[in-house]
């Protein structure tokens, strides 16, 4: 039997409950058992913290008559519920819960791909779905599609839209390529954003406005809703493509490397989701830290110089591509070089595909829509159990703004015993830098350092106006509460809105720091 | 005195919170004259359909500052307030209000640019501002961006970012291209939304998610909140670029123009938002009806196949624009001839422009983002008091569906007795499929058939799966009503967070079919 309870709700009455949700979705599909439970424990946080994420049970429904009447049930017994698409966001959580004992509603076995469009490129699918599905059911059909892999091939396409996730071509802002949604709101009622609001409409995938306001962005990151249906665009296979690699020698060539890179997003020369990446994220690909390093505290700056000269790579990589026809692709990788070569020192490599050639490496995969797995490499980088949380600060696209970040963290990271593992990832006006803190989750004072830093880091970064677009459970109401224009007025308005539409308060409770009002005390509370 | 009262308010007491308002705003800021009250009438709907529209007064508040006054006012006394930037939006009914006796309160006067980021490219601007202002702004300063300008320049870009409208550019998507809001909520709090809601901060021009859900959206076509500032993203100017019109002879080309045009759209060939337009929209920028045809009802096709021959237009004209660096645009270009010239009997024309060349016509200057004002040639096209009321279909971007679009609004238009005045412009999935209905305001038949036939456009458009994105404030709750999968599910949820956000109804009551609960039995009263 579980071990932990929903907060106010007897064992007695959590018993019942368990008994009803079995009788909906079946018995096998409610999780109780602490060695079932173990897959949707925190992945990446020691106790005792996890404990704090700890879920009191798992329902997993097939469809969503059955996620209403689970709904229904919830609401009756004051049921926080957790809904999870895959539940596969390793670095900010996994699958757990932001209130302790929240029951998790996994969506898994909802998988179907409903819709693929060739003719109009775009896709119809279910929270279950992943990117390794998705991207066999193109290759199935021999469709003329590319997906947008998330950094990890196994994430729902559904879970890392609504969490803003990023991929690596054209099409790597996903919530930017999102049109349309099915949502189940708290009182059961489902809604279909958008076109998808007329019955037998033709342009749900189509167009995103509809009539009125829309509020597809308003499930992203959020607790106002479960989606159940998602809408994306998918990107036509190029005829070729180009994957381009700048290596820069010098420390402060991030700046240089972010100046070249702004015009060339701009005026759409590059217009994949570029990748400028520090030296130990790119040697961790090929290397672990003990084969340079086996101090204590961070690496010496001497030895990333060594890591860079033996490995010959970059002190700074540049990872870009460019697709099209064969003379636009030429045109447009002659401009990028002609950018980059001007950066002293710069060596510039480019592999060239033709549109059913696949690249061999998985940041190449990436780049050429292919889902990989390559990105949990970096667990290795440390040794032990290895773990990561990640600081992700939005930075405007101005090398003296990466620069700053990139100095501020580095520093931080390094008085706390942790090598600076990170880059950028180049949006249009904005990047996103992602410094991954990897730990030893069996070493205590690894870990302790670890989530202390989280603030720390998200302290200095709010003190020179930077912002986190997203963040780990432990750090969620921490990082709302940085959004603080006129005393908090967003998320006055988000829980304004979030008290409309789930009285009772069983959706998601803390999720991105909204608190229905059931469960307002329990803000900061971890 | 003004004639019209807010409904349910006493003359007495209106005139005491017109006293009050005088007081905020100062007295020459409220409009109460018959006189003054003139611009503030649908200026396209006759009477006595207009008076259903008709404001009891108008506010023009100077700062946020006042208008959170003026929302105490109207909390206070039940004012219902119709929020415009400056009223411009003349097909769908200007600045007047959807409710009979609401307040307009119009934002013209707060018409500062607050930001224009030359490196970054974007702006950020208050509701008063409009496209005019926005270009000679940035010629002013010499600044290399363009910007994308509406139908009409003189409309408040704002305004018609907040409706979803759209322009000529490769920024054409406005709403797309939107980064970044100030609302004032009915409560009176100020709402920044994604990164905004950091207080020093430095992104929210830059990157539209923030953290947890975002709202921007939610407040387009919307009541939930008055827009006060807006960031939007600005294009590049490019080093050249080229205009290019393709005529085709024939009325079922308009299939083989969308089939031609929506992969070079989606391989990103053509990034602009190119426009296939009919033969008489096109005509009407060179002359009027009455030199082609006097009889009464709708133009023979004969006399259209004429108007082609002697004009030497199209049936249909494509016209799009390719931007870039010499080599990029030629690419570019030689591409979409050679998709086009496939056509049977299509005929290409190109100019090519430096980037400080300026096109002569209206419809190539918008394409170049230079605001003009040629779309009102149209207005002369009938001939008297020349009005025109919009129908507004999302149409996907198939050729099949762009002919069936056209073929049943031409014959309904047809049976009304009017021509088929219409184009599509290219989005990326979709076409917005916009059809002018051209009146003689002062002859009442013509009216009366214009005002039914929009209904039944939109009846044949749902019957189909097909829905407006837009429409007159006659139609709102008509076309809301068409958004009913589920019975109607998202409208309901509208409404629940209008009452949550706004539980005094005050904001626009009725706004794209949205009303708040003490208005609710107003729906459908027109």
């Amino acid at each position: 039997m579980t071990l932990v309870l929903p907060p106010n709700v007897s064992e007695s009455r959590f018993l019942r409950a368990l008994r009803e949700l079995a009788s909906i979705v079946g018995a096998s599909n409610v999780l109780t058992s602490a060695e079932r439970l173990q897959d949707y424990v925190d992945p990446f946080t020691p106790q005792p913290q996890a404990h704090e994420f700890a879920a009191s049970a798992v329902v997993l429904p097939a469809s969503v008559d059955e996620i209403r009447e689970v709904l229904t049930i919830a609401r009756a017994d004051g049921l926080p519920l957790w809904p999870v698409s895959t539940g596969r966001n390793f670095a900010y959580g996994g699958a757990a819960p932001r209130l302790r004992g929240s029951v998790v509603l996994d969506l898994k076995r909802m998988n179907r791909i409903l819709e693929v469009d060739e003719t109009l490129a775009y896709a119809l699918v279910e929270p279950g779905v992943t990117y390794f599905d998705l991207h066999a059911e193109l290759h199935r059909r021999a469709l003329q599609l590319w997906i947008d892999p998330a950094a990890a091939g196994w994430g729902s396409v559904v879970g890392n839209t609504l969490e803003r996730g990023f991929g690596y071509t054209a099409y790597g802002d996903h919530a930017a390529h999102q049109c349309g949604m099915e949502v189940m709101l708290a009182n059961g009622e489902l809604v279909r954003t958008g076109m998808g609001a007329i019955e037998i409409g033709r342009a749900w995938q189509l167009y995103k406005g509809g009539f009125g306001p829309s509020y597809d962005t308003m499930f992203m990151q959020s607790n106002l809703g479960i989606v159940t249906k998602l809408g994306l665009w998918l990107m036509p296979r190029p005829e070729e493509y180009r994957i381009v690699h700048v290596k820069l020698p010098g420390e402060r060539d991030l700046e240089a490397a972010v100046e070249t890179l702004r015009p060339l997003r701009l005026d759409e020369t590059i217009r994949n989701h570029a990748v400028i990446e520090g030296a130990i994220r790119h040697a961790a690909g090929v290397s672990t830290r003990t084969d340079w390093y086996d101090g204590v505290g961070p690496m010496p700056d001497s030895v990333v110089d060594e890591i860079v000269r033996r490995l010959d790579i970059g002190r700074w990589n540049v990872h870009f591509a460019v697709y099209g026809s064969a003379d636009l692709v030429d045109v447009r990788f002659a401009a990028a070089r002609r950018a980059f070569a001007r950066l002293p020192g710069a060596r510039i490599e480019a592999n060239r595909y033709a549109a059913d050639a696949e690249p061999a490496g998985g940041s190449e995969r990436n780049m050429a829509g292919i889902p990989a797995m390559s990105a949990f490499r970096m667990l290795d980088w440390r040794g032990g159990a290895g773990a990561h949380v990640d600081f992700s600060p939005i930075c405007p696209f101005r090398g003296r703004d990466a620069m700053r970040q990139y100095s501020v963290a580095k520093a931080r990271l390094a008085e706390y015993g942790f090598d600076y593992y990170g880059g950028f990832t180049a949006g249009e006006r904005h990047l996103h830098h992602i410094v991954a803190t990897i730990f030893d989750r069996d070493d205590p004072k690894q870990t302790d350092a670890a989530a202390d830093l989280q603030r720390v880091l998200m302290s200095d970064a709010r003190s020179e106006g930077y912002g986190v677009y997203r963040t780990h459970l432990a750090t969620m109401d921490f990082a709302a509460s940085q959004y603080d224009f006129n005393d908090g007025a967003l998320l006055r308005m988000s829980e304004t809105i979030k008290d409309a539409l789930d009285p009772q308060g069983i959706l998601a409770p803390g999720k991105s720091g909204i608190w229905p009002r059931s469960w307002r005390g329990k803000r900061g509370d971890v």
